[in-house]
């Protein structure tokens, strides 16, 4: 058996091509503030194939770049700034700061309606609690992958490697929205292997290249891989994609798989945060 | 085998007299504002509970009685003015609320440092990220209960039935945590019991009476039952009692189990809560 190969390059351009559309046909131009703080080679250059992609999908570039000795309170205050500007309707907060500010307090600044990454703790609550609001980028594209292949949850078991905060924690809570039976499985776990073994649908963001291997794949299952490493070897991601295609019914390629999905799934954010009043509490919006 | 009963009311009142001492050694009294609506009789035992034991440990009981054709206008006002009074310390909304009032945008009114219930967006956000932060009171005791009996919970596999946002995700939350591989059934689960058998700790809160029989449990395991029903032959859980226990390795009765352990919690939560400066963003305190 060889995996099908669920291509997340074309179903990146298919989000990408609605959020334009939608941007299109609406009244408000969505405006995003990309926040980058420092020299951080890495962040540069997400921030500007962020700031390109928002551009070419019709969204106004709002890009703010602080130097690498900016303090707390003149972020705080760009933050607020940007949280009271009509115009900006999205807020993006490049991630590492340098190490002397506060990052979880800065992000607390962005107001909720304004989460286009998902971060603050309202937007975290609003997930958790199953009420309308912006979720986090790369488990919001794994559920967008999932549907556009036509793969089942409800009822599934699925299971999630790795608990962070941007990854696994909100990517369990997005199958359980959907029905799915989630196990959260991370370093502690006994005998991953045997915990990945009962996944219908396995979703791998532990960090760790090559950690999931063919025997810890339940034959035909969907195995979703989040990862993404440097290796003498080109890219690679946290599953051992050689031995676990010839297992799954389903894999995502690195690269080419959720990559893509998580600057997508920014843009469409930025397309819904456009079209929610500010302070929307309970609006009905995207939600999943 | 006949399993180890876990005896809640023992713990209960240890976890009381903690918080006691607690106040008792503070400088602040606290002030617990528990809010009741309508005539529900059901509410209003509850509520007369909460203040009675509140009071007994050393809190000062500032209740609010409103009517049941309050609109949400007042309702929302006194919220607010009890959220600004520096005399109190926890607000409780007693739920459920007359039909006509938006229960969730009132409870958003509520300042997460006074949120003893830990109902609020942001308490639940604070939760899903690891942050310190007020944790709703049910789950909280079960964690209370296992930690007292020594039951331990890294590496642990942990099962629990139902996803409410009271008890089922607030609970997996917990134990995620703590290291726990934590699975989350529920209705559209395919085979409960199947999943149910992983479990070294299987923490039911359905809401369906008998609903885990002896062939849901590991031998050996420790059974939590969150349920509580009135049936013709008194109270029961969401467990069946008599079957479980002779298979399980500890068990919680129903009355006797989890109940005294979520007033308790209560009580905690709002002596830690006194301990907290207004707008504590980030303050180290209680967090499990």
């Amino acid at each position: 058996m060889t995996a099908k190969i669920l291509d997340g390059r074309l179903v990146a351009e298919q989000v990408v091509a609605r959020a334009a559309g939608e941007i299109a046909a609406s009244d408000r131009v969505p405006g995003l503030a990309t926040v980058l703080v420092g020299d951080d080679p890495a962040s540069a250059i997400y921030v500007r194939n962020k700031r390109r992609r928002c551009v070419a999908a019709g969204i106004r570039d709002l890009h703010r770049k602080f130097g690498a000795d900016v303090t707390q309170d003149e972020l705080a205050a760009a933050i607020h700034a940007l949280g009271d500007d009509p115009g900006v309707t999205g807020i993006l907060l490049q991630l590492p700061l340098p190490p002397h500010l506060d990052a979880a307090a800065l992000v607390s600044l962005i107001p909720p309606e304004k989460d286009v990454d998902g971060l603050t703790e309202t937007s975290a609550g609003r997930l958790a609690l199953g009420r309308p609001g912006l979720r986090p980028c790369t488990p919001l594209g794994v559920l967008e992958l999932l549907d556009a292949h036509g793969i089942a949850l409800s009822g599934a078991e699925a299971v999630v490697v790795g608990r962070s905060n941007l990854v696994g924690k909100p990517m369990a809570q997005l199958l359980l929205r959907r029905d799915a039976t989630v196990t959260v499985c991370h370093s502690r776990t006994r005998d991953l292997a045997a915990a990945c073994r009962r996944a219908d649908i396995l979703i791998v963001a532990a960090g760790l290249p090559g950690l999931i291997t063919a025997d810890a794949v339940k034959p035909g299952a969907t195995v979703i891989d989040v990862g993404i490493h440097r290796t003498p070897d080109g890219l690679r991601g946290d599953v051992d994609f050689t031995a676990v295609r010839t297992v799954a019914g389903a894999i995502t390629p690195v690269p080419g798989g959720v990559g893509p999905m998580t600057i997508a799934m920014l843009l469409a954010n930025t397309a819904t945060a456009a079209r929610l009043p500010a302070n929307a509490y309970g609006a009905t919006f995207l939600s999943s």
